[in-house]
């Protein structure tokens, strides 16, 4: 204790002003003000196990931090509930106390938990009851987050239960710790130093991630090194996932589909050969060997260079049900992408965002039960903007499950402040019309034998996690979303700022204010009524803007192939006069978006080729709008910096003096965002600036810029 | 304070067993004993500072922090000296009490300090006082290192200054944030954010450095990227310049030498053309614009791939006093490598031991005085075991420094405890005999007009820096040396070791000695009898052993090459009847060397063909003490090993257990070095093994065994 009193002087006097790196994320327990003390703490005395187990461990250590943090004094310990003020936690079969409770825990299911505040001999006590382990961990971070968000804890009647079995979050991580598309620094895992060298922080990523229910961790890239499948890389995964185990976070693997040829000496990757199956067979054996509880495969094949069932003539049902009908008898899952596209080369006469749907839609009804189909949740890749993906209301005899961004590669590459919690949630209640109206995509993903979601992660190894602090709200919202994607956006990220800054009134409407203008900004300097996929460089950053950029290789990487600016005007005709990609929507969807009159706005540059003087709903032009709503999306950047800056004081100066240079950044992206764009397509419109929207620069200013600093795949 | 004690509370609850990340490193300001306190508190009751300056500023909040730290009282502030315990900091001119005791500081030099205990008005007083703000800071630091370390500071006179005018760590990072050879995460150079977002960090380690007296910092890798000469790459260095300034480190760049046809548009780089020089004027004015402190070019040309004045019919010196020409009148330096060797192919009859003093030596005289020509330590390529590099003794008009290693590169690739340390001793008192007897390396590089030493850093973004904690060992031992390269390994160690550790009797022998018994070790498993580069291998890790190895492209990327092994014996023979390198020192040493009988064992195979019965002074023949020296470098590991094990509960959990797993690493690559190698020659020798130094596998084993995980370039 004495070296503890000298670090509080040394951080007292060392940094005058108070200072938080982020490391403790949303976990974040500091003393509530002393009313919550008084309101919490006559409920939080005691702690009640049973039998004990690694997870009621890690359950009990989080109790008891948590409340010694939140409401200044340590719970203690007993076996039996003696006196007020009880929680008591475990399973009917770990815990004495539970079992005599009889409580009715089948809605909780599996993984989901029931808090009770009860008289237990007739005392007041907390339950925190599941039929699993993980359960119970899952109820605890359920408590403290009601108490570190200041909700009563004092007459509890909840059960709570995810409603996607599969929660995972997918690392696009290279075994030399570079990350595709990481903004936070090096990989987590540190691979060299594996399985001997247990980093603390393989066991804090596992226990962030359980405080939302996230459930698995993917480890390595989608486009993969073969590496990962050696017996020397086995060893190491079994190391995280031995570190991950008590926290209930699987690990899965993102398989080389041609590894029986590179490592197997095989001559053939064909799914159906028998010499290839034996030794996918052997593998599979071994990794379960090692790690009894391995989640199973995710797999990218025949996309974007990946080797895959194609080369031998088979389909994405053979190579995806080839692997399934291994770890179906471990228990072991496929997640297999619908994020595929062929590569005819530069003369492409395709609809880029048609090809998931046309390539995956005819083998519906062909995976196993142990298979799910993981689709982005666009049709193209991740804007800012897309509506949701058509093969979601497509595939009514196969398991769905979307995959969603949770790192910024297309919408602000870490450092923009968007959050992605907005996207989940329109994805998420977007109608399908496959079974009629309500036939939303949460419905469909839910309503499943098989159910679980992907987020492509954003975590590295820099202190905060995730780059910058606002960028932690988005794995948040990630795993809430997760555990229920019916969430509100809005709620998940109040809850995020009350963990994250505390409760001050002030903070929190000001901080839930720019979350949820973030991503509206976004969509309107990137994606201006629908106009899409305009971040792509020749660098190859998706770090925008770069309208004019044509692909010297295929037409389908090319901004212009995706703006189609001509003297008529902007946008892709996906009508039945251009590609009728709007067909592949489900009634009434399909006419809407069929008919320029009926299309909605948001997604009017999308579906059609609109001449600019097309008049707007808003009595503007299509050009006068399109310069409005560019501006519009500088304006809302502008709203999120004067917020942040009426903050000052109320959190401690590190975060705040990062947010506020990100936001520096992130104003200069979103200007040059507009005044790029605009500046090239004013070469076709020909028609005057209005309203004091001229871009500063000549065009040729904008071309000569360097693509923007980024870290490369 | 609230918030403070609640952490408190949260750290003492959340880790009931001690816990230190190692992000502190070496100034480390956790309570002394209470006699320590009681012995230093009476001496550092009050600041007395003048006017003040950023570094003045930096000066204040250290000792404060210090002090607050170690003795558990911050000192107060004054501005004048009315009390005993008074610490009067500053310069002449920033404060009227230092002006007043008209002290002689000249021996101070420019960044030298004096600590000086006088009476000042009657009262006690300690004076840190130098002629510059940055001696003020050093002296700063090294009263609060005599604390820390439990060193006298009650009767002080001292005078203390570098012995070396520059002192740079050469960070080998990249633009995209990988680091060519780096072990302990990512870059710390976020470019991505650079110049809105000023990580914390950036000062951190400008605090680390300074306090070692450390004052450059080469921020990229010397196999160069054009883009850190672009202008937007110059405004985000001049940001890194501004956070580093107030602690005295200066920003240096490695440039790239084609850069004036890669960005500059014209057709040559001719170091001679008029246009080139023109062009890097240009450039040199930008830089020194924005920047206005910047240190200089730290330049790699013509060596292995770079671009050089060669392609030009240009010389090496042509090269460096072209940028020596343009950094003159802006007091900017070059450090050009002499690390240079040719690349003739496969066929090449040449010793590449001797390439450094063949291209470079005929240049002696011809660099400018601003010119440091920078050799590393040995003549081959930062090995455990390397006679010093004979250039050294061979440039009488040229100013020499020496290129040391700190990252680990083929000393155990971050991960195997070796402390550098030993081996900057061992070089710098080698006697290079150039001025007869006593012209040792740290004479001839202290003895020169312009002086200087870079270091090749192990630095990261990794929480605790290096990766590893012994890791900050050799960054620590760097800045010494650099100060001082006439200092004791043992000393520096010992003194690291109280920082790092506190001064337990028993942490300081163990930790002493595991320091001082690592790198002897290392050179018994890697390198016995002077045998030398067999770390090579096919993945370019160099990670060994990988003695079998054959270069398909040019022979001296091969470990056969450097091994010779064959039925008559194994080393090199660099004497008269062979490569005839020996001749590249001084007498004695060239005649000791050209003699088997004569050459010291430690290097018989560096400079001899030794045949496998040869008797060495053991009694051993070679062969048998191959096996012996191989097997004692396995003991030393297990010395280490228990030696730490002893340490459980002198020190926190978390750095225990992570030196423990380190180590077991370790033991695992000296065990796999002395088998793949003995089972590799035996099969040459063809003698028995003795002494039960059998390996436990044979040959084919280890051949097939995959190149150690490590991170690629």
């Amino acid at each position: 204790m004495g070296r503890i009193l000298a670090l509080v002087l040394l951080l007292g006097l060392a940094a005058p002003a108070w200072a938080e790196d982020g490391h403790e994320a949303w976990l974040r327990y500091h003393p509530l003000p002393a009313a919550q003390i008084a309101r919490f703490a006559p409920h939080t005395a005691t702690l009640v196990t049973g039998k004990m187990s690694p997870t009621l461990d890690a359950t009990v250590k989080e109790l008891r931090s948590g409340i010694a943090g939140l409401l200044k004094r340590a719970p203690g310990g007993a076996s039996a509930v003696t006196a007020d003020g009880a929680v008591v936690i475990g399973t009917p079969s770990s815990s004495p106390v539970i079992a005599g409770l009889r409580l009715n825990l089948s809605a909780a299911g599996k993984e989901g938990f029931v808090l009770r505040s009860l008289g237990v001999n007739g005392h007041k006590a907390t339950i925190i009851a599941a039929n699993s382990d993980i359960g119970v961990l899952y109820g605890a971070f359920a408590l403290l987050r009601r108490m570190q968000t200041e909700q009563a804890i004092d007459n509890l009647d909840i059960t709570d239960a995810p409603r996607l079995m599969v929660r995972v979050l997918n690392h696009w991580d290279n075994l030399d710790g570079s990350i595709e598309r990481g903004y936070a620094g090096a990989s987590l895992w540190r691979w060299q130093t594996l399985p001997a060298y247990r980093d603390p922080r393989y066991r804090e990523y596992a226990r962030l991630n359980a405080s939302l229910g996230i459930n698995g961790a993917v480890l390595n890239n989608v486009n993969t090194s073969v590496n990962s499948l050696s017996t020397g890389y086995i060893e190491k995964t079994a190391a995280l996932a031995e570190e991950f185990r008590p926290y209930g976070v699987k690990v899965w693997m993102a398989p080389r589909f041609s590894a029986p040829q590179e490592i197997g000496g095989l001559k053939t990757s064909d799914p159906l050969d028998p010499q290839v199956r034996a030794w996918w067979q052997t593998k599979v054996d071994e990794i379960y060997h090692a790690i009894p509880d391995f989640g199973g495969f995710l797999v990218k094949a025949n996309s974007e260079g990946q080797p895959g069932p194609q080369e031998y003539g088979r389909s994405h049902s053979d190579a995806a049900n080839m692997f399934a009908d291994l770890l179906a008898p471990h228990g072991g899952i496929v997640m297999y992408r619908a994020f595929v596209y062929d590569d005819p080369g530069k003369d492409w006469h395709l609809d880029r965002v048609a090809e998931a749907y046309r390539i995956i839609k005819p083998f519906d009804g062909q995976f196993r039960d142990n298979v799910l189909v993981q689709e982005k949740e666009g049709p193209l890749d991740f804007q800012p903007r897309e509506p949701f993906a058509p093969l979601f209301g497509a595939m009514p005899k196969s398991n769905m499950a979307v995959e969603f961004p949770v790192t910024k590669e297309y919408t602000g590459q870490g450092v923009d402040l968007t959050y992605t919690g907005f996207l989940y949630e329109q994805i998420y209640k977007s109608d399908t019309y496959a079974h009629g109206p309500g036939s939303t995509v949460a419905k469909i993903v839910m309503n499943q034998k098989l159910t679980g979601t992907a987020g492509v992660a954003n975590i590295g190894n820099d202190r905060n996690w995730t780059g910058s602090i606002f960028n932690q709200a988005n794995w948040y919202a990630y795993g809430r979303f997760a555990w229920n994607p019916e969430s509100s956006a809005r709620a998940v990220g109040e809850e995020w700022t009350r963990m994250t800054f505390g409760n001050d009134p002030k903070i929190v409407s000001s901080a839930v204010a720019m979350l949820m203008g973030s991503w509206p900004a976004m969509m309107d300097y990137q994606s201006p009524i629908g106009l899409t996929f305009q971040e792509l460089d020749s660098a190859n950053t998706h770090y925008g803007p770069w309208p004019w950029l044509d692909s010297p290789r295929r037409s389908d990487w090319a901004d212009i192939y995706f703006n189609r600016a001509d003297a008529v005007g902007l946008g892709v005709d996906r009508s039945h006069t251009g590609y009728n990609t709007a067909a592949q929507y489900n009634s009434p969807l399909k006419e809407q978006f069929d008919d320029i009159r009926t299309t909605p706005e948001d997604f009017l540059l999308w579906f059609h080729h609109v001449p600019w003087d097309f008049r707007m709903k808003s009595g503007r032009t299509m050009w006068e709008e399109l310069q409005f709503q560019y501006s519009r999306g500088i304006t809302g950047v502008e709203a999120m910096q004067k917020a942040w800056d009426g903050l000052k004081g109320k959190t401690d100066d590190e975060r705040y003096m990062a947010v506020k240079q990100y936001l520096v950044m992130h104003h200069r992206d979103a200007v040059w965002f507009r005044d790029a764009s605009l500046a090239y397509f004013q070469t076709f419109a020909k028609r005057p600036f209005t309203n004091g929207y001229k871009p500063k620069y000549d065009l040729d200013y904008y071309k000569k810029l360097p693509p923007n600093t980024a870290p490369p795949d």
